[in-house]
């Protein structure tokens, strides 16, 4: 038995296929973004744009969240000290739970420490709940609710994506007396398109099974008051449990669900990916308090962040370059190779300081590479005038070919 | 299929054997830390001493800690906006992961979002890059650990609690050609104890496994520069993998792997709990590189740390308390029920202003329930007195046993 051999092939094998990962080592500019300094490749730092960033809104950037975390700092200190249970719960905890409880129209909320926690533990002690619970799972949902399915041992059943009549194929042919969850998310962040939220809790009553929704690409960016799309479709109220993350559009870190007061209280007492840690900085939960409290009565953020997504795609698309459809706030353009995705992202970086990462598998299948653009609403018209022109150059360079223009 | 019931059921279990858990709402005193304010029961805040913080040497209060994270705050922002390979890779990070493989001696570190996720996500994925791996687990190994190797789906042998001669036996009957890992702590944090490390490193080369060790409790602690047990025993360049936490001694929130560059750039390529998750805060990750280099320069918080325990100790045995033997820095007091442990943990709060957590199951075996105190640099001895004759004083009420004195 020789481990390094065997360790020294896993890593080999990355490098063949062309997705051996190198982190770009960076530092936002507070107030300037998406202004950052890059320390990748030089000596010192380079300016940059960033163009990849999942702070959709720049609420990391916000005085509200910088002064609300800064004031909790000096007040408690910076860690938490505890699990939630033991020393870990703050008043800013149990405020935090209350305000995402009300912005989904929910009993209660639980906090964890990031989304990939939310979805593994919650996931994952659910069906402990449930024995036998048969989990049907649409085939583009995010790892994290991937390994919660896994984590939970239940029979799994997946769904083409967005397929409704797959899905209720699936639901028919299992015991209708059998426990049985239905697992999607609502924007699907590589793709950026929508799950039809009420069709499939119309098929979940039909069926008598429980609904769970990740919202984590969504909540803060659509829905009157940032509760996203399950807000927005007017559809919360019919879905049981509904997990979001902090660490995107309201620009901190940590994940939660929110559902009726006995679902939470169950998965608080069973689930030991919330019990056994420590509970989140309370320097951070005071920050998304104020993030959300903010994009609670404020709209103007998403209405930029569509606008400038609106107006990239067009000009992506006006460009020639191959834009993907997306009814969301993503602009994903296909590349379709992961050598070649690393390639134009390596180029965009130091020649033209635009940061934007190649996505390769396994985030995305493999054949279906592309770089992932998310604008938001401090990326001036400039920037991706810029951007567009820098990528239709790196297209001839490469001899890639641009669509005829509309 | 009723759902609603099934819930009932979950929580009511939770009520009938008294472990149902209340989550005291508080706020800690930066600056005054034992003291905080507690918001649960009354009406307002209540004056209280927080006696059961993982926070152990009060790093989560130090001003270098908080001035670091504050300055994080102010020239980068709220949270990183990505994951480490999209985005959420800063200059914080690689400096931070820099300082924590030189603290244990290895090539290099990886930052996770917590303890928890580094043992789980750790563990899991050794596996799965050693196929038909054995893990040779602790009895009282964590909750996380656990989880790690039940999702690895590797066959398990699980040997009694530092029984050395056990983990032989265990090792002797498998294949010798069989990848092989053991997976330990250095401190077993609920009783106190401590592995034998280097016992265990023996076993370990002469049956070729490699060998894991949790020091969430030892780091900041233990050693010339704060190394942990493995550090203080000379035995760091001996296990393959050292994994910390940076919510405990630390003061922040986090956690890591300490290990050979190709081990950790397995560990970061391919496990799923580390690449799809939003990266630290770069605030978080500041502050505890302020916190981390402290302790490497300091030995006087652990030096007062170690004083108090054996303080405390002192004062619960004199007074005839059950206070178990333990070589390191907690101080648990055995109950052995849980209804008897939250009523000792309800009076010491409401009556005394004592704020220490009953410990029931899962956390620890059933029959074995106790109040676990972690005195620390900060709490005075005035404050461990009126600690002994409130717990002497309710022993009494409550018709408990005490030892005679020595």
């Amino acid at each position: 038995m020789n481990y390094d051999q065997i360790f020294d092939q896993a890593i080999d094998r990355l490098h063949s296929e062309g997705r051996y990962r190198v982190f770009i080592d960076i530092l936002r500019n507070k107030g300037a973004y998406p202004n950052a300094r890059c320390f990748h490749g030089h000596n010192g730092p380079k300016p940059i744009t960033v163009w990849c960033s999942n702070d959709y809104l720049a609420m990391g950037q916000h005085p509200k969240v910088i002064g609300a975390m800064e004031e909790a700092l000096h007040d408690v200190g910076a860690g938490s000290g505890g699990t939630r249970n033991i020393g870990g719960n703050t008043h800013y905890h149990v405020e935090l739970e209350r305000e995402l409880a009300e912005l989904h129209g929910k009993e209660t909320a639980l906090l964890f420490t990031s989304g990939y926690v939310s979805n593994d533990a919650t996931l994952s002690t659910m069906a402990k709940l449930l024995p036998g619970c048969v989990i049907f799972s649409d085939e583009l949902n995010h790892a994290s609710m991937i390994a919660g399915i896994r984590n939970s041992g239940c029979p799994k059943r997946v769904f083409r994506h967005n397929d409704l009549a797959h899905l209720e194929e699936l639901l028919a042919a299992e015991d209708p007396d059998a426990p049985k969850l239905i697992a999607f998310e609502s924007v699907y962040s590589m793709d950026g398109d929508v799950a039809p939220i009420h069709a499939i809790c119309d098929l979940a009553e039909q069926y008598n099974a429980l609904t769970y929704i990740d919202e984590v690409h969504a909540v803060g960016m659509y829905g009157e008051h940032g509760g996203g799309i399950s807000e927005r479709d007017e559809a919360a109220d019919r879905i049981d449990i509904i997990e979001g993350t902090l660490g995107k559009a309201f620009g901190v870190m940590g994940g939660y669900i929110a559902a009726d007061q006995k679902i939470v209280d169950c998965i608080r007492s069973y689930a030991p990916g919330f019990i056994f840690t420590t509970s989140l900085s309370p320097a951070l939960v005071a920050g998304v308090l104020a993030a959300v409290k903010h994009l609670k009565n404020s709209s103007e953020e998403r209405d930029a962040q569509q606008r400038n997504a609106a107006l990239l795609k067009g000009k992506f698309s006006d460009a020639g370059l191959p834009v993907m459809l997306s009814e969301t706030h993503i602009v994903p353009l296909m590349v379709g190779d992961p050598v070649r995705a690393k390639k134009i992202s390596d180029i965009l970086l130091a020649e033209y300081g635009a940061y934007v990462q190649p996505i390769n598998f396994p985030t995305v299948p493999r054949g279906t590479e592309r770089l992932r653009f998310t604008p938001g609403p401090a990326h001036t018209e400039e920037m991706m005038d810029e951007l567009t022109n820098a990528l239709v150059e790196i297209w001839d360079r490469l001899e890639l070919e641009l669509r005829k223009a509309a």
